[in-house]
């Protein structure tokens, strides 16, 4: 392994993060939070040593070069260090004052999960809350596309760095030169964002509030600045406007990029698009039939309205609360718990297995059933009319048997401490809910609820489950493997 | 599809249901009990027309060839028709009233599941609770193989039959002459079982109780008859026989045949074999020390006494329950849940996933995440020192992916209707108790309740969800293939 190249690149994002992290301090200041801007000035001072020891060992030009292997391992490694560089100012400032609950905060928001420790977010200094609302965004694109995107680099790195952080079973289709597109993606996430948060001001959120709710929905993160969630706001323009932006960033970015192009016919009738539409559209109609039948809700109208808000937060991951769902009939439950197993697209920000892989997951099962039956009839795969080459199926399903096997453990090992409600229901959600990126869970971890129960050996159980979710697993299981450390070197 | 030769071998199978049932009709006369005898009566002339229909369509002996593919098809179509038929002395005899109940007990004796909607069972006709042990009995080691093992058949139609019903990744290993492999088998079976039925007598349970509890081990089903369940007779003498012969009835049957003929070695060795075995001590462990520490129990003795006893239990998929380990702490219960999902060895009598598969499945993982590290290293998977072919290795990815797709498809439609409690928890935990045959999962279906409490269209899908189970997806789902019943004409 190339050591000073990885203190270098490390160096180079710490100055970006130092940078980034002026902007809650100027806040903290200005709303005069001492303890606030003494956490983010301790903060910025450690991410300004890293980077004078990282320009210090700059390593010559002709040995920046990385292998695919490598990338994966220094992804998991630069998220764990930017999480726990972006945990000191809960910590010093006191908000947060477990440093392993700060860390835990942290890591959800750059996960863009959006579980959370807080049982009283008003109670947080809002130069913090815009801060946490800021990782989520950062974290949404990927913190090492960020620094593809604005630093000059090599391709053949960027490349090994970015297939380690962009979700989704492929990787590639958008265009050749990798640090053009990243910066391509940038440009439509910071637009989309930016509408968003003119939408909201016009319904009538508090300009903080927008921003802070923009950088969650835009990240599908979830976290929010008032108690009470967005149903706090009881405003319908608000909630619809969110319910739409979350379902547009659940949406693979490659589609926007094709519509700004003008190939808006090729990008429409994209299938992976169609498919979670189609599954949107008709869970919606299923939940609220269930909650209008079960009279959860008064009228149609309110049962339609919390529904179709739930099931976007649900699927796109972002994990805002308005119906509280736990409350709902077993059928509701059961089906906005899968379909944030699903999740959004691939190439989005949103969390979960992706509707892409469902969909290589189906009709490679399918295919094998039809070859069970009749061995000599072999079909390829098609995924928008292409086949579905087989490395790229097989890295699928094992994706998925290995997600299976994580969630298995992982509910296990925080299970060692009990449950907050007591309850294996409550301990088996949060592990999903942490594992998706989604946030909420059922019972204790329900949207009304958070994770302060849990004892600080689970709350590292999930800090880890968010990370391997929101980097799908490789990265993270890398930092655990020194053999391969060494092989790749 | 050639439907003489389908009526023709079910008129066979006909005839052998009614010569089993013969012996609880003579035990409902002997008993007195009328209502009973009048059920078997009228289940048994059912029969025989099946029986005499059978023989009428008898084809000629050049047109009796059965394709593999049409094997699963028939498989699923006779033990729904078995089941159909043996559920009518219950019906009958008005003991389960209802023919959808009734129907849903003996799927589950048949399937080896265990799963009651009979609240207190000392209502029930003795003869009845002696044919609902047997059908376990019987369907433990399959219906299928059992004509096989007793009426003339070609080869390659049993084979045929065979490879749909008896469950495991791999077939075929054990010796060429199918016919000589069931009746091995079947040898070892009644053999071991008496050997239980004595012992169970030895340690003082009454003759007719250690009868239909050898049936309910042996077959890893489960039904009791009395109704506080093994822990009524407070006999420690009584449960650690079950316990060890729950353990002994999840081995694949392979070995015993391997140590009959003086391969003791060969069959100690057995990959399969050892690693169950560490799970179970460990898991054992595990939880012994859980409900120590939590005390839920006095004594580290009793705690170790429950442990072992439902662990074996969950383990081997008979879900006979002595502690209530709903009262558990979370921890074990997550890991007995863990447990029923894995379920016993391939060729056993054991439901779940099975060792072998988990096995294949952790090492086929292992090794993708080796191939996209370094691409250049292809490997193969071994199981006991030998490759396992590609074609198994799919085959058993897409059957724990076809698996989780069920069990998510099954808890949405059992949720239509609600859940007994009103927890999302115990819809999951049926769905998974019913297709992993287990029979008890957690809360309302919880080790001393029962499915009373699920509506008609739930216990529809439970049945099939424990006939998928059973017989490992294909021969059941071919049923709704019309298509491919044409193809495989």
């Amino acid at each position: 392994m190339n050591y000073r190249l990885i203190v270098f690149v490390f160096g180079e994002l710490a100055l970006i993060l130092a940078a980034l992290m002026c902007v809650p301090l100027i806040m903290a200041l200005g709303f005069g939070e001492n303890s606030a801007a003494i956490g983010f000035a301790v903060a910025i001072a450690v991410c300004v040593a890293f980077g004078i020891l990282g320009l210090a060992l700059r390593p010559p030009k002709d040995k920046r070069d990385l292998r695919p292997s490598s990338g994966f391992a220094i992804c998991g490694l630069f998220w764990i260090l930017v999480a726990m560089i972006g945990a000191l100012p809960f910590c010093v400032s006191k908000a947060i004052p477990n440093y392993i609950d700060a860390l835990f905060e942290t890591v959800s928001g750059f996960t863009t999960t959006g579980s959370s420790i807080i049982p009283v977010v008003e109670d947080i200094p809002r130069a913090l809350l815009f801060w946490r609302a800021f990782t989520q965004w950062i974290g949404g694109m990927g913190v090492l596309v960020f620094i593809i995107a604005i630093l000059p680099r090599n391709d053949k790195m960027s490349t090994a760095l970015a297939k380690a952080e962009i979700p989704g079973p492929q990787f590639g289709k958008l265009v050749s030169k990798l640090r053009f597109t990243s910066r391509i993606l940038y440009a439509i996430y910071i637009a989309l964002t930016l509408m968003f948060v003119a939408l909201l001001c016009i319904c009538g959120m508090p300009a903080f509030d927008a921003f802070c709710h923009a950088f969650a929905t835009a990240s599908t993160g979830g976290f929010t600045v008032v108690n009470g969630g967005i149903l706090a706001y009881n405003n319908i323009g608000i909630e619809v406007t969110i319910t739409i932006f979350m379902i547009l960033f659940s949406v693979n970015f490659n589609i926007y990029y094709f519509i700004l192009i003008g190939h808006i016919f090729k990008a429409l009738k994209n299938e992976e698009l169609i498919c979670m539409l189609l599954i949107y559209l008709g869970v919606v109609a299923a939940i609220t039939a269930d909650i209008t039948l079960s009279k959860t809700y008064s009228s149609f109208g309110e049962a339609l309205r919390y529904a179709s808000f739930d099931v976007a937060s649900a699927m796109s991951t972002t994990g805002f609360g308005t119906g509280d769902f736990a409350t709902w009939p077993v059928l509701s439950q059961a089906l906005l718990l899968c379909v944030m197993c699903i999740g959004g697209s691939a190439g989005s920000t949103a969390g979960g297995i992706k509707v892409s892989r469902l969909l290589i997951l189906s009709k490679s099962s399918v295919n094998n059933l039809r070859t069970t039956l009749s061995p000599r009839s072999v079909r390829a795969i098609k995924l928008d009319g292409k086949a579905v080459d087989d490395a790229t199926v097989t890295n699928v399903r094992s994706f998925f048997i290995i997600c299976a096997f994580i969630l298995m453990l992982s509910t296990e090992l925080i299970s060692i401490g009990g449950s907050p409600d007591g309850s294996f229901g409550t301990n088996f959600s949060a592990v999903i809910a942490c594992f998706n990126n989604i946030g909420p869970g059922m019972g204790a971890v329900g949207p009304y609820g958070n994770y302060a129960g849990y004892d600080l050996f689970a709350k590292i159980v999930l800090t880890f489950d968010m990370l391997l979710g929101r980097l799908e697993i490789l990265p993270i299981l890398m930092i655990f493997m020194p053999k391969s450390w060494r092989r790749i070197s």
